[in-house]
């Protein structure tokens, strides 16, 4: 059925311009359909006194995970926390999750188990139910999807689009780490391929090892938000590296920002193995991705309030939109920020012919 | 990560073996979480006068579907209409839906093109809003992962469990007619493979090829029954087989059931087929699968509403367990029934080999 017809490859429109091709002219008719397609997650409004917040993601084997050197168990851990992280994002708590997996007959029961042992243990660390899903079999590797319902309050959403000029940018925790233990691995396993007896080298490097493996969803900083009466902007969760997450942000709300490079939160060790690697961290940071911190913006009247909260960065501010997207370097010079988030469809090489 | 490990296959438990391995002790702790795992959808009740029902589908190339006869709109279309049947199996409306996609680099714009106009034609005739999703590559072939949403009054659901001895066993449509539809395109696909410059002989078979290719979900008799003052007692849709939904419904219930063979409603088409492949009719309907018809009960009460229902045939009633599941044959035989539903784990063999 693919025969015979023009053809146009995924990769020349990237995942966010498919998607943007294929929902542009979607137009929710339901009541309920309180926001569709273009943030973190979708909002239904059924009347109630909360409304369900709903995101959902899909992870296939060899493009978004390595079973060489990721554990099953981390594997389910992580592939729920950041579905969590999406719910987060829209400043709502996680509740449900339904979990489906294409499995091929090379996983054992055993293999299953310790998969959803991870998403059993990310669930009850953050408090959300399974209560569904889809388990089949597929020709080949292992494929997760996972759909989570979130609650907030409708007035306590905060969407992508509501950043004005002036308000301050913030982030969680710190940024880079994820990109530096997926190198780490990487390297590990090429030493593995060239010398399937070496011992993998990663002693010392468990902090960017477990933001790699093992990230957490910010649910913790959602409810300090709300202790501290702050009510972000705009908000989103970094998936893909600050610079394509701040690029969201600001065309979305119709902004301009400018981020100071020595503002922006770095662990030491990820600034050690930064430099291990003859990387700049900046870069790591802004093009790293996986973090699954929160990026937000605030308004200045809230700065009191978060200026001394130790899991909050505020790294800039938004300007006008005719500025752009401008880093400050430490040497004071302004540099573009382009998005070089992931490109699924042009960095996975295909693995068949057919 | 999967050396070293005792294995035990997990065709060994088949797909419902292994869902009720895996959640068996999960145990839903949310306020909202008011039914999780174990029927056509879960339900989340956020205090508004609607509950939301919730359900996932996922579908592998090479296991649920065939591309070598199965055209792409056509899938999209069957793969939205299956989950709606699912909202409709709990007696709700389908109201919106996330559509996820990993597809390998052999997938052309174009092609993902039509998937989806076939996933938007489904909606359009539903009134659903496809509100999110996830599109992402894969090393090989096409995933579909499918969340729907829908709505019901909470008073208004049905479950698998609500069925009473001496209650009504009804289904809708005729059945049977999705597997000789499989039969046939699978014969010319063989045919095909032996002679690549053979034509399909299709011809005079549009309706069991459509039951096949594009089933509906019967909405349309929720709606008719509500309009009828019936609310059934229990409700499952047939995806897997007349015998195997009956295995779910009775064994939630805590009854058996009588069916009469000769009251199971078949196309004439059905039955032409059947016989031209040599296969009995009763065999297609009770473990064919995928006709997408609800199998519910209902009250004796309830009889003079629904008798004259050209949508709607009785073929039995519930009794007590200890009677089990009997077929009651043409000739008044009782032959106790037995599900043989799709083992995915065990008739979809492996492609790979590591």
């Amino acid at each position: 059925m693919l025969e015979n017809k023009s053809r146009t490859d995924l990769s020349a429109l990237g995942e966010f311009g498919l998607i943007r091709h294929l929902t542009q002219h979607l137009v929710p008719k339901n009541a309920s359909s309180f926001k569709g397609v273009g943030d973190d997650a979708a909002v239904i409004d059924l009347g109630g006194e909360n409304v369900a917040l709903i995101s959902t993601d899909m992870l296939t084997e060899g493009v978004h995970f390595d079973l060489t050197y990721v554990p099953l168990k981390h594997l389910g851990y992580k592939a729920a926390t950041v579905n969590f992280s999406d719910i987060a994002a829209m400043n709502g708590t996680p509740k449900q999750l339904l979990v489906s997996m294409g499995m091929s007959s090379r996983f054992p029961l055993e293999a299953v188990e310790e998969l959803y042992a991870g998403i059993v243990l990310a669930c009850e660390k953050y408090g959300v139910d399974i209560i569904g899903g889809d388990t089949v079999s597929s020709r080949i590797g292992l494929t997760l999807s996972m759909t989570v319902i979130g609650e907030a309050k409708k007035e306590n959403i905060v969407y992508r689009n509501g950043a004005r000029d002036k308000d301050l940018i913030c982030v969680t925790g710190d940024l880079g780490g994820a990109y530096a233990g997926l190198l780490l691995l990487e390297r590990e396993k090429a030493v593995f391929k060239d010398h399937p007896t070496a011992q993998p080298d990663l002693e010392g490097n468990d902090y960017i090892l477990e933001r790699q493996l093992k990230p957490e969803a910010r649910v913790d900083v959602v409810k300090s938000l709300e202790l501290l009466g702050v009510k972000p902007t705009s908000m989103i969760d970094i998936s893909d590296g600050l610079a394509s997450e701040l690029h969201h942000l600001c065309s979305q709300s119709g902004t301009g920002c400018h981020i100071y490079e020595e503002k922006i939160p770095l662990d030491p060790m990820t600034i050690e193995r930064a430099q291990a690697f003859n990387l700049d961290t900046t870069m790591c940071a802004m093009n790293g991705g996986e973090d699954y911190e929160l990026l937000f913006t605030i308004s200045q009247n809230d700065f009191e309030k978060v200026k001394n909260n130790p899991d909050i960065s505020i790294i800039g501010y938004m300007t006008a939109p005719e500025g752009g997207l401008q880093l400050v370097s430490r040497d004071n010079s302004q540099h573009p920020i382009t998005a070089q988030g992931w490109n699924a469809f042009t960095e996975s090489k295909e693995a068949e012919n057919n």
